[in-house]
């Protein structure tokens, strides 16, 4: 199968990077931007265009990796080929393609991607849509050839679990950073925290994370609180932020009894 | 070297039997709450008491495991042994002792710990303090029998090493949970989300948590925040976590640039 890939992006390089490893051909690299076009497409061996009509029109699907508002600009922009045309974005409606395109759909992988940073793909959740049952099995048997986890969702169950992802990766990661920051101020290395961290990833793999939950807010500790907030005083969003986060988890375990 | 332990909950129990299994001699389990302490002392083949009056006076350390207030009344009340005395704690200051024993300490570590979940305590990373040069080496050869990970610290540093921990582990596994009720309203697996948290806590081995990044917040993607924050519209504490969260990332992102 020939895969024009639209975007060049963190998304766009491990998924091309993934279909060629089984086999698929990239045909075509495009993006706006000649730079990113230019080194995924050298990555991948195949040629690139950063003009929308020198779009290969030959090609059996076209997976769009771009921001959700270009992703709409380019499908009302080009005559979309007769292939199927599937979007990456857990946001995105399938109905972006609607009367634009006859076979269409999604491949939403649920993974946090940095270009520096290898990852694993036949361990990444891959939500998979389709308009037709037949352009369904197409993509389900595609996502199956890269991952062991694919599961069929419909957008409202996708984007909800896109919500989640962000809660689960984005807002965690941004706790680390707070995490570092803090330890920055005492001259300690940000390695000190590393077996906390994957502890507490690997732990909710055998307990719900509701009955995980440890530290001074699920204890009602309310001593060990006000010392802390007491040392965030010269960094008043993290109090708050402290606060209300110790306010939700204490209320989720007084819920939980 | 004998050992009377403090308490008889979670530090206790991974503390005492990765102790045990040094070599160290528990001699004696105290707790107030019978069921506890018999359950630890069972399982360390130990005896227990749940009175003060009874704790073995010729042991040769003194572990205090007990929540903050609690070590401070039990400090006060009885007459300590002359013997090392130290507490487990993050948060409680080395000076707590002062006064009432001659040597003592803290070790400090730095781990979320549930019962029934076992944890490897070798990379565990343990902070050591001590009132004297003497009792601080005493007590870091302790720690590193027991992990790989052992750093001297000050009341000071240990304390907010501790507040990083709540953040990088407690907020943590409350973003975890959010999650988790996200997906049930989808009907989704919360195993769904396992590999992305894997690879969340994977990637801030490689990179600063303030480069590994991404989401609609960094990328500052309106159009998605909105959505989501739609999505939250039943869940008010939520949707204001989500704001909170989302602005400090994206103030953080545009402060590094």
């Amino acid at each position: 199968m020939n895969i024009v890939m639209l975007g060049a992006g963190n998304v766009a390089t491990h998924l091309s990077k993934a279909l060629q490893k089984k086999g698929f051909s990239i045909v075509q690299v495009y993006s706006r931007t000649d730079a990113s076009a230019k080194a995924l497409a050298e990555l991948l061996n195949a040629p690139y265009t950063t003009k929308t009509d020198d779009i290969n029109s030959e090609a059996d699907i076209y997976i769009y990796t771009l921001k959700d508002n270009a992703l709409e600009e380019i499908i009302h922009k080009i005559n979309l080929p007769d292939a199927i045309h599937i979007h990456t974005a857990g946001s995105v409606n399938i109905d972006v393609f609607e009367g634009r395109a006859k076979h269409f759909g999604v491949i939403y992988p649920m993974q946090t991607f940095s270009k520096s940073k290898e990852v694993n793909f036949e361990n990444i959740a891959l939500m998979v849509e389709a308009n037709t049952a037949e352009t369904t099995d197409t993509l389900f048997s595609i996502a199956q050839q890269l991952s062991n986890r694919c599961y069929k969702t419909d957008s409202e169950q996708r984007k909800k679990i896109h919500l989640s992802a962000v809660f689960a990766c984005n807002f965690t990661n941004y706790m680390y950073t707070i995490a570092e920051e803090l330890l920055n101020e005492t001259n300690a290395p940000f390695d000190i925290l590393q077996p906390l961290i994957a502890e507490t990833a690997e732990k909710i793999k055998y307990l719900s994370p509701a009955k995980a939950q440890t530290g001074p807010a699920v204890r009602y500790d309310t001593v060990i609180i006000e010392k802390h907030l007491k040392m965030l005083e010269n960094r008043p969003e993290l109090q708050q932020l402290y606060k209300e986060i110790s306010k939700l988890i204490y209320n989720k375990s007084t819920t939980n009894i």
